[in-house]
């Protein structure tokens, strides 16, 4: 599979440090170190390497994955980690054409992950409040190469949602609660809603919220990921690890029994 | 959204306890609270409930998940779960279209997630030594609907893939350096590598074998889930938790610069 | 070292269940395996073994540690376990002669810690509002041979302490802060006060009511304690895990600037 | 409980930043906030506070737990943290007048923590190949104040040790099985050998020599410590923790059927 112009590429460095860039042919990136002249790269087959002018480094280009173009958001607030977002799309049950709701746009990391999941036939509705955060995320999703996927709006939370029968909803709000009653709404019966938060008080809160709704199939938890080290002889895990980044809580709307 | 003959569909107690069935007109299923006909499910709309014969049980009619089928596959080996899985899609890079070799079937569960996030266009080939097993794991991937997407084949992790050029290897073997070489040589410049094992020697072996082989971006984890009760005003952790399912691990093969 | 009558032993079968026994010339005591007669072991050293009648047990006579204690309290209430008690004799400061005031006895087991760590110059006193749990807490830590170091009182802690300048104080009640001003008087200045609490919410309101009293170097944790399968070429940690016992929490009391 | 010269004493700035220091009537001691002269502290309460001469710094007054004794060790080498020791301490079931070996002395922080466990009339043997490392254990332990009740001497660990019928053995060595046969000679009948390795292959290693000796009651396990941060409606747990200072290795010794 060879490199072609216009395409995202990472380029890896031994050491560990890489870049994410655009193909063009007269376009250099200068590294620590040298300059990779990107012409040089097109027609190279993934997997193979580039150097820099001065033949000192060496760098592997690498077809980026969903996972890299999250890491590399540019930030303008706290991002969802690809290890949140991994269990996010899981437990929201998304699938190729699936239809969801993410409120809280933040730097766009989680609805590139979203929009990976629900392939060309799916789409996202991704709400912000604040104009300069969704404009960055916007940014960030047309570089991951999915903006045909999502549809941004600038909105705040209470205001509500446009859309119904939506498979899913995402809140990553500081009052998850304020986008309680919109999602309830936009969901499709049996439709799942998720909620990051830092704090326990949040969680606590929303989950109470959730189940005077009528939610069932409640559930939360956080995730740690713990780095190892494998190496001859001396395998351990790592000295450093994330100790929290946020509680996850799900939960399955049910359709009223009257209506209200 | 309306529930139609040979559809799958949870039924969900509100206890928790939920069966996972084919809706067939003249089936009849019997749970813990009484007999529900499935006839009567058709045409009901999901997020909907039925009840049982003597109007005691109350299931509510959900359109299961990725989740779902796989913690619902018949089990004739240690599964791979759900939170592992989103992992291994998020690491290996899956998206529409994907092609993917998975060296172990088991019983079919990471199988189905991964079928999931490839989509419609996507492949798994997926290989398995014993037959006893492939054939429980095609009736389980059967029964999530996505067998479509799926190839089994009944081989010797060491006798090779008949694939090339496929975007991700996932090894679930006792000793996945058997199949090293046949992922390295099935995998095309800088797919991904992915492996599971549960001891700390198999995950040492592996990392120092894919090491010598020239992958890059080598990066081995574990994940720990921990759940949460939340309550009002007596929030706090489960008691017991799962300590541990296995190690992943994870590489970028590159090309090699001289022909071999 | 010699085993003597009148001491307590345990006895260790090689399949890891064990016995804590007082040693006594006419007993016997009845194992899955057969019966053991304690006469018998008088005069055997410790780490020698002991047969049952018909020659099928076989059970190794070691000398119990406070850990072994702690886990053999009859319990009545939740226990304090080992690894929390290690980090709270550690937390609270606790050396030969320390006086401690502990809330709560609950069964008795961190009480027998706090007793092992201050030697026979230390004193504890431990408060407890329920006298059944008193009197059970008192027969264990009669049978953990410390009970010359312990001072039992019924009473509830609002009623407040008898002592005066203790060097530590701590509390396991579910409203920690009814024992608050009680243990800001009862500690000398510089005191160490320790909290174990379930819950999230305990613990945040009690940490805000340290502060407020001037409480400093308030610290809060909680303890992951995970088991590990070494085994040759198959080393691993365990698949199943205590997830949560408590959350502890620290402060050292420092002297009001005026008489209040 | 007033201040003596002589005595150590924290000094700590409400920020959290400390300093251990002995009390002496012409010292004067620097900090960020100005000079704290300690003829001053002589006769104040612990828990009253100091301030620095220009009355911008203050300085509450606290003794040193063995804690801060252990964290404010000169460290030549990796120390063993205190939530370690501190378990160390309760599975080898220290208690008053308990006779430990040490191999390993290193910076002398867990020798500092043994010898508080065991009181006045215990004693910790402390064996370290090393001269420089056991002058600077020796400074350390003096500094603590529990030099007393420790005896250090520099040899290798396979020389064997001069003690017999010794409590308990902890062995902190790179190659910890070159310790076992001196440590099953110096250990009484149940006694306990305790192990800290940082790596899966060195308690793998020792455990499987420990159970060829027969050694019962074989367990292993780390420590995880989770800081929280318990703010008014906003209770968390910390963004970075420790992932991994070392597992732990424990057993008992029984004695040999025959002589050997």
């Amino acid at each position: 599979m060879a490199v072609k112009e216009g395409e995202r590429i990472l380029l890896v460095d031994p050491d560990g440090k890489n870049f994410l860039i655009r193909v063009e042919k007269d376009k250099e990136i200068s590294t620590h170190r040298g300059v990779i002249n990107l012409g040089n790269v097109v027609g190279k087959e993934y997997g193979d390497f580039a150097l820099t002018h001065n033949e000192r480094g060496k760098f592997y280009i690498i077809k980026p994955s969903v996972n890299d173009f999250m890491m590399k958001v540019k930030r303008k607030t706290q991002i969802i980690y690809p290890k949140d977002a991994a269990l996010i799309v899981m437990w929201l049950g998304l699938e190729e054409g699936s239809r969801v709701i993410e409120i809280g746009s933040g730097s766009g990391s989680l609805t590139i992950a979203l929009a990976n999941a629900v392939g060309e036939r799916g789409k996202i509705y991704s709400y912000e409040r604040r104009k300069d955060f969704m404009e960055n995320a916007i940014k960030n999703v047309e570089n991951s190469g999915l903006i045909d996927r999502v549809e941004f709006k600038v909105r705040e939370a209470h205001e509500g949602f446009d859309e119904k029968e939506v498979d899913a909803v995402f809140i990553d709000l500081p009052s998850p609660w304020d986008a309680l009653d919109p999602a309830v709404k936009a969901l499709r019966g049996g439709g799942r809603l998720g909620v990051l938060s830092p704090t326990c008080n949040q969680i606590e809160t929303m989950a109470v919220k959730m189940e005077e709704r009528g939610f069932i199939e409640i559930s939360s938890f956080e995730l740690l990921v713990r780095y190892m080290l494998p190496r001859k002889g001396m395998t351990r895990p790592f000295e450093r690890m994330v100790g929290h980044t946020g509680y996850l809580l799900f939960g399955i709307k049910i359709n009223p029994e009257f209506d209200l």
